[in-house]
């Protein structure tokens, strides 16, 4: 079993910070996006959209989408709630996070880190910034609540959450306004075996 | 239990299909986006995001996210494997339907449908059709070679991805070179059970 992968990205961190936490290791074969790897004939065979991370199983078969492989690398653990409504909340955090956080949070950091903020991006980072708090604010809502975003529990739904609010700074995200984010990265940070991001 | 949701919406009709294939039925409240229902305290209240569709239980409890909100309708039924491989790739279906298909059929559909298509909106509308031509490409690799996104067996993948793809021609898009996907088309209007979009 092997992770194609990026260690910058958010996307591919989630399932390291997972095997992290989980006591696993797995192989790790880096992909360079901006050298156009994920857009090559070999990469595109296993996975024909073309996105990282991607995990490909021993007998060849292939997964894509991070939120995926999360569940298949957690099956039957305590990352995944056994009742169908908190089991369906888990996922609903998780479409939260590539619908309604990641297109604006993760992208307005890769056009800072990836591609240094030239100027002909100004535009569009700056286009970011309302999306990313208005997620950081749904969040917010939930972490004043409850100390993880499923309850007393952390779930895959905190993983995939932290991997990009963590780093939010980086895309020009401020989080003094959020003190429940605050609080709840420092309890994802506390816990065994956690690993930092591009370790 | 009901459905606050807006009928010509791709999202909310995934959950009208679902129930329909299953036999089941459910409350709907009509909730209008372009009157701003969606933005209203009240409904905030229930789903801080501020989307439709949501599911509310009887005893108050809500779920947002389409593709969420069906795994609580359909748990325990064939349109959920078991394995935990086909389980994932389900999830990998549903979050590609989110980030790469979602973003540019639907809103392309949007923009032409709701918003009518105006003069200042024509430039965004062009930009959706590279994005919505490479995941249709994406669909027909697969179609080509099962003829359901999962194997011989219709899943939520299938609806999730049907609720778009079947009125993809109100973004401007043409299946024509997609004949896997017309036929696959087919197949789920031959599902008993099936109800056509906005019924």
């Amino acid at each position: 079993m092997r992770i194609y992968g990026d260690k910058r990205s958010g996307n591919c961190y989630k399932l390291q910070l997972l095997l992290s936490l989980l006591g696993k290791s797995c192989e790790w074969i880096d992909v360079d996006i901006m050298k156009g790897d994920t857009r090559a004939h070999s990469f595109l065979e296993k996975s024909p959209n073309g996105k990282i991370p991607i995990l490909e199983l021993d007998d060849g078969r292939v997964l894509s989408e991070s939120n995926a492989i999360m569940h298949y690398l957690a099956s039957n653990t305590s990352f995944v709630p056994s009742s169908t409504y908190s089991f369906s909340q888990l996922l609903q955090w998780q479409f939260f996070e590539q619908y309604s956080h990641e297109p604006y949070i993760a992208v307005a950091r890769y056009i800072a880190v990836y591609l240094g903020l030239p100027d002909e991006k100004k535009a569009e980072y700056e286009s970011k910034q309302a999306g990313g708090y208005r997620a950081l604010a749904v969040m917010e809502h939930q972490l004043k609540v409850t100390p993880y975003l499923l309850g007393d529990t952390i779930s895959l739904a905190d993983i995939s959450l932290f991997a990009y609010t963590h780093v939010a700074h980086e895309g020009g995200f401020d989080l003094a306004a959020y003190p429940a984010i605050r609080n709840w990265i420092t309890l994802i940070k506390d816990q065994k075996g956690y690993i930092p991001m591009n370790a």
